[in-house]
């Protein structure tokens, strides 16, 4: 008989998923002891965190009681029993998708998400809705309407967002993994300052069919996780195509075993991240990570950015974003009686100024993204930079404007990437290792992300639990 | 010895060019014979037709002195010494590319186009350049600077456009094959009015780069030929991934043998013609053809068009056009000296009356557009329809504003579609039945027009000798 002891409701939340799959398959825990777990914790923590807008245990007791079940009796899925978190862009069936905004908490979802239905045949347990910027309209989720979520590792600085929640929720363990989107940004960024993983897949190979969209050539259902293990799983059960979402591709290249061999990679890094705006510390941080991964990384080439215009692609990215936006959420902009905030108002308000000329100007932008990526790609096998040009910040601090200018390139060219946690700055924040390949490389840049995450050997700084600054 | 007669000039401008490469590899003809019938025609006719806007003989001679020069000494090409016309929005490396447009005869493309640099390593002879509606926004190639190419089966009457120099060029004999382009109809309109066969290919099969754009999004290099399997061939040579053009994509299914079987296809019609526009004569001429194809396009089944709005979505696509014209061309909007005439500049005028958000919800339709094929391309093969509503008409005839009615499905989905003569309406002139197939099906939507034209066997009507009419 099997005297180890089971595995404690902290060492629940701390497990990665996959070790969570493992200790579920050998009948070391259950989903019932596992749902009770993080939503003993979400009660006890997230009154302060805030990762959480819509929590509803009776609905989460169905689907527990539905695993329990299946694993007593039937065929289980590949991901039966596991807490899943849902940024609430993102429909599930029965609940409001209020995407951060005021009016829409009266009209729930008539269905599930592409990714929603793929999770819950999968057997997963929906836990609750996480917060994020109005409208995904933001990377702070300091949510004038449903307040701030709060940075696990110091409370009273931003999560960062879009999908700020749902990072956190990861973070601080009170989600084994969680949905998000990303537009520009808006899962690595938050990964970035919570120290948790991400993955932005590949433009259009996870369906977005059932979220709110924000820029339909730039959005991404993305994923984040605590292990990059995790991000592989969940990407083999959400990818594929969707013939309702029209951004869907049929699969170019298979996903197939990596073909790189990590010691003959061609690693392109760019040439001076302080003069680009990377803060000090953060560069400091990457210098020295890099510097631990001799093998990994392969060949390091000094790629050529000096004809990206940051500030360019930056107003074209959110230009796409805006007018969109201005069409997606005319009915709340209308809404009186549920008025979003001036800032988002007025940062939409910006593509009322500008005409078709100037979103065909900003498209093209992304054209020649595409080819810049492609041109790159021709010379390394991947890109690799830090996540953010900066660590977490006070939520009353001026937000900077550069947030997402690292985590662009591979959204306007529909590159995939991965999102690691690097280690911890001079400011005891943490900060995110970024890895950049070639449309539908996401598989490789998995693997390549998990050997540097394997090195590093970080230690593991989850859950942090929260605890709000007097 | 072969005392089979040499085949006349007149043989050499009406055989397809198959048969032409069929005649120079047994030595039956020689590609300086070839260019001198051609020329000899152009020289003759073309003052009357009005196909072409530039013509450089020398050039030509230059490119039959090399192809008489590879077929004596060295390896020839796949269309090594046939005449090739060239539509005047299409880069040819030394000549200037002038899209209809005034103001561009004095700068010469420094590059050639993908496919007019495909064309050459494949031996190819450009003839020369070929009129088109201003910027390519249009359809009938009534050019207020170059003047009107004339319908070679009447003339007074449009070629159609915006590829109509193009179009008649082959119809007339004035050249082999021809290259244009198609964004909401542009090769296969013309194709329609002037009675040749045209191919629109998947979007993005054939890169554009080089080619002057219109709307990124639908833009496609067009090809027009005396037969389908002229077009079969030339697709064979111009199509594939173009790194350099960021619309380009790896072909996600391989060009292979076709796999529908003519008698199991399961057939597409629109439930009832006249009620969408389309003139009587030429429903007539659709009716009558479809009935003598019982057997080739199989199973019919009448598809349900009632949620598509024409008006709705021509608007959208010619938003797009016109939206991103005005920056395509906002040198020559502002180019004082060679002014465009007013008609252009209303058109594009038109688009600076709408917003970014305007622009984004016509990118919706088009979104829209992909799911509506798809579903119906998940109930049938293939959709049979007219390629135009309406023959040609008099070029002093008013426009009709539905030109594009039949080709826009294609375009905004960004599917295939081939047009092939049908026969005459009453009124005495040519109309095109068009086949269109979901994206990749290019070559077996080529094989099945190829079917159905050998059971129409329709009597060769080509070269027409356009006489101006007193």
């Amino acid at each position: 008989m099997n005297t180890t002891p089971s595995p404690t409701a902290s060492d629940l939340r701390r497990a990665s998923m996959c070790q969570l799959l493992h200790w579920l398959a050998i009948g070391r825990t259950r989903p019932q002891l596992l749902a009770d777990a993080y939503m003993e914790a979400i009660e006890r923590l997230d009154p302060q965190l805030n990762a959480f807008v819509d929590l509803r245990p009776g609905l989460v007791q169905d689907q527990v009681v539905g695993a329990e079940k299946r694993r007593q009796e039937s065929v289980i899925g590949r991901l039966d029993g596991i807490p899943v978190a849902i940024k609430d862009n993102i429909d599930i069936a029965g609940w409001p998708t209020r995407a951060g905004l005021p009016g829409r908490g009266e009209k729930d979802a008539t269905q599930d998400a592409h990714v929603v239905s793929r999770l819950r045949a999968a057997g997963a347990v929906m836990l609750g809705k996480t917060n994020m910027d109005e409208g995904a309209l933001g990377a702070v989720t300091h949510n004038p309407h449903d307040g701030a979520t709060h940075n696990p590792h110091r409370p009273g600085f931003t999560a960062g967002g879009s999908s700020g929640g749902s990072a956190a929720a990861v973070a601080a363990g009170l989600a084994t993994v969680a949905i998000g989107t990303d537009s520009l940004g808006s899962v690595r960024i938050p990964a970035s300052y919570c120290g948790v993983y991400a993955l932005k897949p590949t433009h259009g190979e996870i369906s977005a069919r059932g979220v709110v969209p924000a820029a339909r050539r730039l959005d991404a259902v993305g994923l984040l996780a605590r292990s990059v293990d995790d991000l592989t799983v969940l990407l083999q059960v959400l990818a594929g195509y969707d013939a309702d979402d029209p951004r869907s591709r049929h699969r170019r290249v298979a996903f197939s075993p990596p073909d790189w061999e990590p010691g003959r990679l061609r690693c392109g890094l760019l040439p001076d991240l302080r003069a680009i705006g990377v803060e000090g510390e953060v560069a400091d941080v990457f210098d020295a990570v890099i510097g631990r991964l001799p093998f990994e990384l392969g060949e390091r080439q000094t790629v050529d950015f000096s004809d990206w215009d940051f500030a360019r692609t930056r107003r074209a990215g959110l230009l796409l974003m805006e007018a969109e936006m201005l069409g997606t959420f005319a009915g709340d902009l209308a809404d009186t009686a549920h008025p979003v905030s001036d800032d988002f108002r007025s940062m939409i308000a910006y593509a009322q100024s500008c005409s078709a000329a100037d979103y065909a100007a900003a498209d093209r932008v992304l054209d020649a993204a595409v080819l810049k990526m492609r041109r790159l790609f021709a010379q390394v096998d991947v890109l690799v930079l830090p996540t953010t040009p900066q660590t977490a910040f006070a939520l009353d601090a001026p937000v900077p404007a550069n947030q997402a200018d690292l985590t662009s390139f591979a959204s306007l060219a529909g590159c995939p990437a991965v999102s690691i946690p690097m280690g911890v700055t001079a400011s005891g924040l943490p900060a995110g290792l970024q890895f950049v390949g070639p449309r539908g490389s996401d598989l490789r840049l998995l693997e390549l992300a998990q050997v540097c995450a394997a090195s590093l050997d970080a230690e593991p700084v989850y859950p942090v639990e929260p605890t709000r600054s007097a």
